[in-house]
C-alpha cells in the first residue's frame, strides 16, 4: 500500500460482480477505496476481497438516483475518512436497459433512463467535483480524477435502444462538459465507450464474437484503463476512449 | 392548397415566434396544421397568420412533458381531422437552458432539462409514430416524417452547459434509435442540429457574427430545410444535417 | 429555363451513368451546365438528353487530377461562356476504391486513391473556389456553392476499404477547411455522405437491402438534395448531410 | 531491461527532439529500439541517450514515403536483430504543414501532404503488418502493437489546415482500417489524437494556453500513453484515444 492512502481515498459508485468490483480492486492497491451500491451483497464480497489483499475498503448502501440518499452516503464517508481527500471518483452506475420495440414503451421507461443514467451522474458529480478540486491544492501525484463508464449506446442510437441511448448520450454529454469546465481547475474528467460484452457471470452464457477466447472484455482490463487514465499527466489528459475486444466488429 | 390537404395533416409541436412559427407557415402550405404549445397566446397569432394566406390550423394547448396532457390533445386532433392521416410530426420543443457553473446547479436543473427535452420526444414520438406508420399505407407523395430540432448542444457538451447538452443529446439518440427501427417501415425521422443563434425577436439584441447581415438564422431558412427533408425520396434519406449561418465559427 | 441561365451556369466533374448524370440533369433546369469527363463517351448523351429538354450543356474532356488538364478544360469554359459566372460546382468524381486486404496492396493504391479523391478535389477547388468568390458579387438569389459527392467510406475506415476511405476522409477534410476559409465569404461549401448503393447500371445485379424496393439510392434523389442544398439561405448553411435508403442498416 | 528484451524490438518512425524521442526512450525500457528518420541528426543523440540509459537503440535513415528507401531500412533491421520479433511499431512522422489560404496553395501542397502522412503511413504499414502478425504467434506478454500519431487535424478541417487536415484524415482511415482488418487477428492498432501544442524545443516561444504551467503537452506524457496503449489486454482495446492540456479549449 502506498504512501498515498494515508492522504487520499477513492470512491467507486456501482459495484457488483464486473467493471465496479475489479476497477474497486485496482484502486484500492493505491488508496483507500468506498464502494457504493444500492445493496449491500453488491459491495460485501468486494470488501472482503479488498482487505484479505491487504487493501482497506468500506461499502456503503446509497441510491444514486436519490440526492439525498447521495448526500448521506457522502456524509457517512466524511466520517469514515475525514482528514483524507478524494483521489478519484468512478462512476459506474447504469441501467435503464429495455430491449423493446419503441412501440412497447412507455414514459416510464424513458424516464428510468434518465433517473439511471444522467440524474445518478449529475448527483454523483455534484458530490464528488467539489472534492476533486479541494484535491487539487494537496498537490497530489496523480490529477484528481472523475473516470465515467459509457457503452456502446453512449455514441450510437441503435433501434430498439432508444431510452438506454438517450440516458447514456446525456451521460457522455455531462462528462463533457465537466471536462471542459473543471478540467481548466486541474480536474481530470474521462469517458470510457466499452464498446462491447464485458466478461461477467451474467454474461457467461452469452455467444458473443463466436466464442473466440477473450471475445469478452475483462472487467480487470478495464480497471487498468481507468488506472491508467487515474495517472496521465495534466498536460496529456485523455478525455475519451474506446474499448473493445480485439474480435469486435465496429 | 393541394389536394393533400384533403387526405393529410401535420403537427407541430413548440411553436412561437421562432422556429415553429416559420415550419408552422412553411407546412401549411400544403397541409392542415396542428400547433401545440402550452398556452394559447404561443400559437393564436400562427393560427391567424395561417388563416389569413388561406391556410387551415388549429392550436391545442398542451404539455409535451406530461404524457396525459399529450395523449389528451391527439384526442383533440382527432375530433378535429377524423379521417386525416398524419403527413408529417415535427418536435421544436426545447427547454432546461442554464448558463450556470455547474457547482450552482442542482438535481431540478437536469430533471428539468429531461422533462423538457427527451421526456417530451419521447410522448411526441410515442403518439405520432403510429400514426406516421399508418400513413405509410396511403402511398403519401411524401413519405410520412418525424423532424427533430436539435442544437450545438446536441452533439456538444460544452462548460456551463451541461443540463441542457443531456437533454439534447438525449434527443439525438432516441431520433437515432426511431430512425434505425421506423426507417425501414417507410417513416423517415431526421434530426436538425441548428448550429447558430436563431433570428427572433428575443435574440435581437444579442451581438453574434459581428453583427454581419444574416448573421443570424432566419427561421423560413429553416423552415425550408424541414420541408426539403418532409419531400426527401425514402431510397435516400437523410438522418442528420447541420444548420448554420455562412458567417458562423465552427 | 430561368433567367438564371443568361448570367450563371453551373460546371460537374464526373459524369457518368449516376449521380453526376442525375445532378447535370437537374442543375441544368436552371443553368446551363458543363460537364467534365475524363472521356467523351461519359458525357456525350447526356449533353444530349439535356439539349432535348431544352437546355444548354456542353462536355469538355479533363482528367481532374492533372491540374494542367483541368485549367485547360476552364479555359474552354471560359471562351464557352464568356459572360457566365459560376453558381454551382459539383465535384463528383471518385476513385480508387480497392476491395482487397491490406496485404495484397502496394504503394500505387494509396496513391491512386489520393490521385482520384483528394489531388483531383484539391484541383478542382482551385479552379472553382475564384469564380465563386467572383459571384458572390453579382448577388445571385442562390449563394455560389461548391458540393462534394461523399461515401460512407467518408467517415468509416472499414476492413479492406483502406484506401478508398484515405482518399475520401482526405476529400472531407478539405470540404470542411473550404467551408471555414470561404464560407464567411459567402460560398456554400457542403459535403454528402452518400451511404449506400446507388441505383445505376453498373449495381443491376447486386443485391442490396435484400432486394426491397428504393433498396438503392435514386440518382435523381442525390440530384434533388444536391438542388436543394443549392437553394439554401445563407443564414442556414448545411455543411453535412447523410443521404441513404429507408432501408438501409447504419 | 527486461527478458522480453530478447525476443522482441520496436521501431519508431519519425524521431526527433518531440514525441517521437520520448516514445523512443520509453520503449526501449522494455525493448531494443530502432529510429527511423530521414537525417542521422535527427536519432544520433537519440541513440546514445538510450545507450547511456542502458538501453539497446540503432538509427537508421529512411524516407518513409519511399516504398523502396522503407524496404531497405527493413532488410538492415532484419540483419541488425534477425531473431528478434516485432512487438511494437510506431508511426509519427509528419508533415505538410501550411498555414496558409488555400487560394495561396498548389497542387504541390496536397501531395507534399500525402506523401508525408498517408503515404508514409501506407509504406510503413507494408512493412510492419506482417511482422507484427508472425508476432502474435509469439504469444508475448503485449499484443503487437501499431500506433499511429494523429493531431487535431486528424479529426477536423479547419480553414487554412486543408492539405495537412487532408493527410492526417487520410492516415486515421488506414488506422481504422487496419484496426478492423488485423485487430481480429490479434494486432492492436490505435491512433492518438493529439489535440495540443507538443513542449519541444521548437515551441519554446509559443504562447499557448496563456502560458499556463504544462498548458503544452509534455511528450513523455505522450509516450506513457502509447506505453500504455501497448500493454492493453486483447479484450479491452483502445482504438482511438485523444490527448490534450488540461486546460487546452476543445
Amino acid at each position: 500500500m502506498s504512501s498515498l492512502s494515508k492522504t487520499f481515498y477513492a470512491v467507486v459508485a456501482g459495484v457488483g460482480s464486473g467493471t465496479g468490483r475489479s476497477v474497486a480492486l485496482r484502486f484500492a492497491k493505491a488508496y483507500p477505496v468506498v464502494l457504493l451500491a444500492r445493496h449491500n451483497d453488491s459491495y460485501d464480497g468486494i470488501v472482503s476481497e479488498i482487505q484479505q489483499q491487504g487493501g482497506q475498503a468500506v461499502g456503503i448502501s446509497a441510491d444514486t438516483s436519490d440526492p439525498q440518499s447521495l448526500s448521506t452516503a457522502f456524509e457517512t464517508i466524511k466520517k469514515e475518512h475525514p482528514d483524507k481527500k478524494l483521489a478519484a471518483a468512478i462512476f459506474n452506475v447504469s441501467g435503464g436497459l429495455t430491449f423493446k420495440s419503441f412501440l412497447e414503451l412507455n414514459v416510464d421507461d424513458i424516464d428510468a433512463s434518465h433517473k439511471a443514467n444522467s440524474r445518478s451522474f449529475f448527483n454523483f458529480a455534484q458530490n464528488v467535483i467539489p472534492q476533486l478540486l479541494d484535491s487539487v491544492d494537496a498537490a497530489p501525484p496523480n490529477p484528481p480524477t472523475l473516470l465515467v463508464t459509457g457503452a456502446t449506446a453512449s455514441v450510437r442510437g441503435s433501434a430498439r435502444f432508444g431510452p438506454f441511448a438517450a440516458g447514456k448520450f446525456a451521460v457522455r454529454a455531462l462528462s463533457q462538459s465537466l471536462a471542459r469546465e473543471f478540467g481548466p481547475q486541474g480536474v481530470h474528467v474521462a469517458h470510457a465507450i466499452i464498446d462491447g460484452v464485458i466478461d461477467i457471470p451474467r454474461t457467461q452464457g452469452y455467444n458473443v464474437n463466436e466464442g473466440k477466447p477473450d471475445g469478452k472484455i475483462a472487467p480487470d482490463a478495464i480497471a487498468e484503463s481507468y488506472w491508467y487514465l487515474h495517472t496521465q499527466h495534466r498536460s496529456g489528459f485523455t478525455q475519451e476512449l474506446d474499448i473493445r475486444p480485439y474480435v469486435e466488429k465496429f
